[in-house]
């Protein structure tokens, strides 16, 4: 029964979030049985399936059915579990069903965000168990402003073996996400008096807003058939680039261009910022090394736990070249930001291995996401080409000329979340504009992922 | 055994940090059994009891203890425990001792540090393993850049129990420690067109360096032997104060004075920043409670769990004004920055009442500490006049004229770190210098408290 629940038929259309979530199932559920989708003597799933299903907590469920079972909806009977009551009472005026209670669509394809329901719960907390126990009393206090010792040391090795970063731990530093990153570079390339930072014609316009936030402008780069190509205009002062995988288009760096940038930044002494979001997620391809390991001292490396594991964990890193350290680490302030515990945690899940076996499933979880997603767009919309699947969690489908914006409206319309490729592209790139979507199939979970992947289908031409 | 290893006589002077750490141990060790202070057969303790004692891992304990028995240096066998050799060989001169391994002093009475060593570990783990198992998937994504509800709604309700703040959830933000809070309510005063902030006459230069560096000037408020008065000079667009528990003098702001700078800040549309520091931890007298109840709407209260849990958790909360809210909150960002896993356990730390356990047991645990040191001082120095001793975890030690900075330099000359008065005063406060010394009697652990006591004593007068 709990399986059937999950399935797109069936589904109730919750995607709780916030407060009121007991209100919000409450209401819902409600609904279900008012409208009849839900017919009377239909069986519930127990609380703890549909907690787990919907990624809540079991308390939350349980209050809601108890809530119904008050109101006449819902019957609960020992044994027998919890049923959609024979005939449905009238609704007491004091807890009127409200229209709408969720304005949140039903499934989220916009990329971005990794599946959270598969974040390892349970692994995480036996290394926060073991690092807290191995934890020096000191690491409770004020820290370095880099962060712990032990979680620049684990990720020094840990970039070194996996990305091909050439890390030194004293040149780690620590951050509360890319954003955070971003902006102390940002503000130290402009106290060095940059002005320009090169940005690639695709990207994600809230990184573009916080270096213009810096004071630096942006300027696009010229986007091929061939993809990005890096060499920065005259008199800009840096470059960021997502070299392993461009965002959202897919396609890694080509080698000469990652040869040529890498020689701008030498010949003109400019900086490249090297976003590596997703390095971890490859499928059909060898990994492609690190940028930064062509030039440690040209190049900024900068990853995330973000999307291997969860953004909540607000844990980033910069690997930064020795003559810049001193300088980011001052605009990072006095003391670190990023509380010890999730970087003890952290360094304890790379160390111990537990990192490298999560990033194994997750990839083989996304893998089938993504084959599922080629094999439907196939069959279902075969006018639709999926393009840079060869890694990451997102893929981008190109559409017939002029189809976007109906596209996206027509996901919407199938209470489907789904970004349009114009959302990324800087507002003067001169490349010729493409109708397509960005579609992020590691976002939904995994009980609304048919569901997702039905509405996208429905959505497309 | 491992008492008396930890009574100043036989203390190993070793503070661990940082890296190297068994090599540190291992090298003060070594040093202590060639110059004889640890006699040959002298029984070392279980590698258990010296780890639990100086709050450092067991593994590098007995790491050290391992790396001697192999130079000969110490024996172990099998029913008789680790002891030191009967003839000390000679160092091998691969492994030759070095001169001081540790540049750290011995003992540390700076204020603003708790007690890092009864930070409740175990505790916390518990209300971790709860929080995560309640939190929803979303709670792992990018989230509010107010903070987490759970924790917001855990704060309010704390906060207006138990420091009588009048707070709604949605004004609760929460933040990386108090700097941070400090950092985006300048930054906002300042895009506000506000100038100048007045600032106590005594209090950390760190905070007036965050509002310099924001672009603001600080400007003394006097103080005379009723404490600071607190209306600040023309031209000033706010007033950061410590009303519950002056930093570092001890008192707190009186009534009369409460209400005229409430009064002010109605009078001229000026803020005035409460912060609220150790508000937790008062002894002789009933609670203060917070300036914020006076005035909501013209008060933002500042709190932190750097005093009463540990700084490593970096969270900190700031109670907005309605009007400012929305301001503070895009100067923090899109997205939150602080981890949602601390987050959400703390809320939980707060919702079992584990919080207040905690608290109260560390409040007799201080005062405990501050009784001694009020005894000590009293039958060792009786010309020395121990002050603002009602509350918090540092008292203020009156010393006779000119005799602050000889009594630092012999405190350091004694292993003992101290602060002089004279660091926390404005250099342009109009105040009579006075001399004293600043004891933050939260800070050593409790195996260097005595030790750091008697430090102390003998650098006074």
């Amino acid at each position: 029964m709990a399986k059937s629940w999950a399935n797109p038929g069936i589904d109730l259309h919750v995607e709780p979030a916030g407060r009121g979530l007991r209100r919000g199932l409450t209401d819902a559920l409600r609904e279900a049985v008012r409208t009849g989708r839900l017919a009377p003597g239909t069986r519930l799933p127990p609380s703890r399936a549909l907690a787990a299903d919907l990624g809540i907590a079991r308390n939350t469920v349980a209050g809601a059915y108890a809530d119904l079972v008050a109101e006449g909806w819902l019957t609960a009977r020992q044994g027998s579990g919890t049923r959609v009551a024979d005939r449905p009472v009238t609704a007491p005026p004091a807890r009127a069903p409200r229209p709408r209670p969720f304005a949140r669509p039903a499934y989220d394809l916009r990329p971005g965000t990794p599946d959270l329901a598969s974040f390892p719960r349970a692994e995480w907390l036996k290394a926060a168990r073991r690092a807290l126990a191995a934890a020096p009393n000191d690491a409770l206090g004020y820290g370095d402003p880099r962060g712990r010792p032990e979680l620049r040391t684990a990720l020094a090795e840990y970039l070194a073996r996996a990305r091909g970063v050439r890390a030194d731990p004293a040149r780690v530093l620590v951050c509360a996400g890319f954003a955070h990153a971003l902006t102390l570079l940002a503000a130290v390339l402009r106290a060095r008096g940059v002005h320009t930072v090169a940005v690639e014609s695709y990207g994600l316009h809230v990184h573009r807003d916080l270096l213009t936030a810096a004071g630096l402008r942006t300027v696009p780069l010229p986007f091929d058939d061939r993809g990005t190509d890096p060499a920065p205009p005259d008199g800009a002062g840096a470059v960021l680039l997502t070299p392993a995988h461009q965002f959202p288009m897919g396609a890694p760096l080509r080698p000469d261009r990652r040869a040529a940038v890498v020689d701008w930044a030498r010949r003109t002494g400019g900086l490249v910022l090297e976003d590596d979001y997703d390095g971890e997620f490859r499928y059909d391809r060898r990994p492609v090394g690190a940028l930064q390991g062509l030039d440690p001292d040209r190049v900024v490396h900068l990853g995330t736990a973000s999307k291997s594991l969860a953004p909540g964990l607000r844990l980033a890193w910069a690997v930064v070249p020795p003559w810049l350290a001193e300088e980011v680490t001052a605009a990072k302030g006095a003391v670190d930001t990023c509380g010890v515990l999730d970087q003890l945690t952290l360094a304890e899940f790379l160390a111990s291995g537990a990192y490298d076996r999560h990033v194994r499933a997750a990839r083989l979880r996304y893998r089938r996401r993504r084959d599922a997603l080629v094999a439907a767009v196939a069959a279902r919309a075969p006018e639709v080409r999926v393009t840079g699947i060869a890694a990451g969690l997102h893929a981008v489908l190109r559409l017939p000329s002029g189809t976007e914006r109906p596209v996206v409206r027509a996901a919407a319309w199938h209470g489907l979340a789904l970004h349009g490729l114009s959302l990324f592209r800087h507002p003067r790139a001169e490349t010729e504009p493409l109708d397509a979507v960005v579609v992020g199939y590691g976002t939904p979970p995994d009980h609304a992922w048919a569901g997702a992947l039905d509405a996208l289908c429905r959505a497309l031409p």
